[in-house]
């Protein structure tokens, strides 16, 4: 018998309705000789309300962190046993646990815990007993008894953690979209579906803004091999599996584009090129809580001095203005402030077998004379900076330079060679 | 140091504002030398919004019993957080407890559970730490984990089984009112506050409809003799106390007065006087869950037979129908249902060493012409079944003529006078 764990996110149990979808869901699940175990968020827009709650009787003041989460865990708490209830209700059995009721133990790093220990024991009791067991996501409990929340996305690390602490077969991640697809549909449309992605390629699209899955979950999904399956909790469709990397994978070269913007960009110039200088800025900026994207350093051997640039998100630069003002005067160097830049990637593992790929990209962006200001690669990944009104426009680009929506039809081929043409035209003048 | 455990109704933290006011009430009571204890209910509507929630889900399915107590114990858990913000908000130091984090152990009677222990310890740590320990009401947990809820007024449980285990010198109940009333004050606008009332007499106005505080508390508070005082959460004017008997209450004849309308009755007549016929009945309504209020019997020695009569809700009406008519039929006896009644009662511990009580309701009724149906009496009370069109004119004919909205002013004397004149006249017609 295998076991598959089904975690549904707050707009697929946003109400009686969709929590009574799920809960057929899962008991059809049962029903085809599984045993099955639910993670579930609070419904829709609960925690944004509960966290409404607490600024309103805190007055501006920040709010202790165990309290927060004490309170927030409650949104969970109201969804397991409401979907308890439904299955109950459509004639199977079921039982609802919170974090500490299951066992589910973190450290004690409130609002953003990580898990220790999970009582795989319990679920595979209630389990045998033919129940189907549904578990809070989101929270965890301290050995002390009090109540953590594992931050962002937390919920699906919960499932990914029980997936592995129970030696599940499959995840099912469902969502309000149908899978993972090779770049936005709301920016690209001819964006499509992506059947089967690696979890490395999964954590370089979701760092670039793919806002599916949370990093620290495929991260947890990598290191226990617990393949994930994305699909929509509004049709029977098969959405995108995030497995271990495999051979075949490496036949494609790009599996998807990303685009990343509202970024600033952070120039310290002529900096004196002395040892440690790097590691300075950079401790500087950690103990600022700064979070810094890409980073780039050049050399001019001539001057001996070395110009030291680096991304941040937009929202992030005035805190950063008032940090780098500083830095530049105690190390004796200038520094400039870029706005209004986004950030265009590919990913994809076929880049380490296969050359090419960013001649490709960059030439694809040439054409359209969007113009490259800075270039970050790793080993399956290629991100150009550019002006963030050419945004929308490169990521179009580069997603038709890789086919990711498909060959061009002939029809099309055509309308494009005359596009190319036209563009050659300009070019050349 | 004294200990003062403090307990806000579900409408004393109905909203940010009002917890943040039984906040400042704590902090203010912590400044005055005491060590502090809140109990918290569920904001305003919560629960009745948890409760359509989980009947949305159920479609007239009956609840799962721990399910349903998992989900409505979230409502205390909102709470209790957010008290623990707002104090820490106005610098004061807090913590929050679920009944779980307490080690408030009942047994597993799901949605009527009974407290078996409490962690006094951890709580005297805390408020030895110079925290406002904040404890949700209306919950508790099993010894294996999972949660319960303490049925109707289980809030105020919580508040007195606290009390007790942690020996507090003092239980302040806050509610909308400012204390318990001689009556109803909506029935009779001369109702006045109690300054002081006994446990017993407490008891048997709460059984007569006196909704501030659940008998299981009050039995709660007797047993471990912890004052309770009753007040408003919205003026700090002192409440009612509830406390053991001292001789000066004996002083006073009659402590209140209360009437409980929407009453039917039951009389099954010429029941053959047997031993055991009674207990026949009672369990009969026993296993079919009807709750039975006053019960009657008497025996005509010359026929041999029996009459038994008992009062219910009128909503138990139909049900207790449908199971008295096949009694009455295997007794071989007659069954009379009564609707339209109401009970008019005055409750005292005077009662028990000074005598003339039953005689000076019973002639303000007579003088009113309210014909008294039946009339049952315990040690500290009496009470009278009437027609429920004159239970209002009754209640208040009582309540004055045990003078319990004061000693009347001379001029209402010489109104009422005047009055009695009219009515004597009457009589006399």
């Amino acid at each position: 018998m295998s076991i598959v764990v089904m975690k549904f996110g707050g707009t697929s149990v946003a109400d009686a309705e969709k929590i009574r979808q799920a809960a057929k869901r899962a008991i059809r699940a049962q029903k085809g000789g599984n045993q099955v175990v639910m993670v579930v968020s609070a419904m829709g827009k609960t925690t944004d309300q509960l966290e409404d709650l607490a600024r309103e009787v805190m007055k501006g003041k920040p709010a202790p962190k165990r309290e927060w989460d004490q309170l927030l865990s409650t949104g969970e708490q109201v969804t397991i046993s409401l979907m308890a209830m439904a299955i109950e209700a459509m004639g199977a059995s079921a039982i609802s646990f919170t974090a500490g009721q299951i066992g589910m133990v973190t450290d004690d790093r409130h609002t953003k815990a990580r898990i220790k220990s999970i009582a795989a024991d319990k679920i595979h009791r209630e389990l045998d007993a033919g129940k189907i067991v549904i578990i809070a996501g989101f929270q965890g409990v301290t050995e002390s008894g009090a109540i953590t929340t594992l931050g962002r996305g937390g919920s699906n690390v919960t499932l990914v953690a029980i997936a592995a602490a129970i030696k599940a077969d499959m995840c099912e991640n469902y969502t309000d979209v149908d899978g993972i697809f090779t770049t936005d549909p709301r920016k690209v449309p001819t964006a499509k579906k992506i059947d089967k992605i690696s979890y490395d390629e999964m954590l370089e699209l979701a760092s670039l803004g793919a806002n599916v899955l949370h990093n620290r979950a495929v991260e947890f999904a990598k290191k226990y091999n617990v393949p994930i399956h994305v699909r929509s909790s509004l049709n029977t469709k098969k959405g995108t599996l995030i497995v271990a990397e495999t051979e075949s994978m490496e036949q494609i070269l790009v599996s998807g584009a990303a685009l990343k913007d509202k970024l600033a960009r952070v120039s310290l110039v002529n900096v004196p090129d002395t040892p440690g200088v790097a590691a300075r800025v950079f401790h500087t900026m950690a103990t600022h809580d700064i979070v810094v994207d890409d980073i780039i350093q050049t050399v001019d051997k001539c001057k001996k001095t070395a110009s030291i640039s680096f991304t941040i998100e937009l929202s992030e630069l005035s805190d950063t203005k008032a940090v780098c003002d500083k830095l530049a005067k105690t190390l004796k160097c200038g520094v400039v402030y870029d706005k209004g830049l986004a950030k265009v990637s590919v990913v994809g593992v076929g880049m380490r077998v296969h050359t090419g790929v960013a001649e490709r990209m960059f030439s694809a962006m040439a054409k359209a004379k969007v113009n490259i200001q800075n270039i970050t690669t790793s080993e399956i990944k290629i991100s150009c900076l550019i002006a963030e009104s050419q945004g929308v426009k490169a990521l179009r680009l580069v997603h038709d330079a890789f086919e990711l929506g498909g060959k061009p039809k002939a029809k099309k081929k055509t309308a494009k060679k005359a596009a190319k043409k036209k563009t050659a035209k300009k070019t050349k003048k």
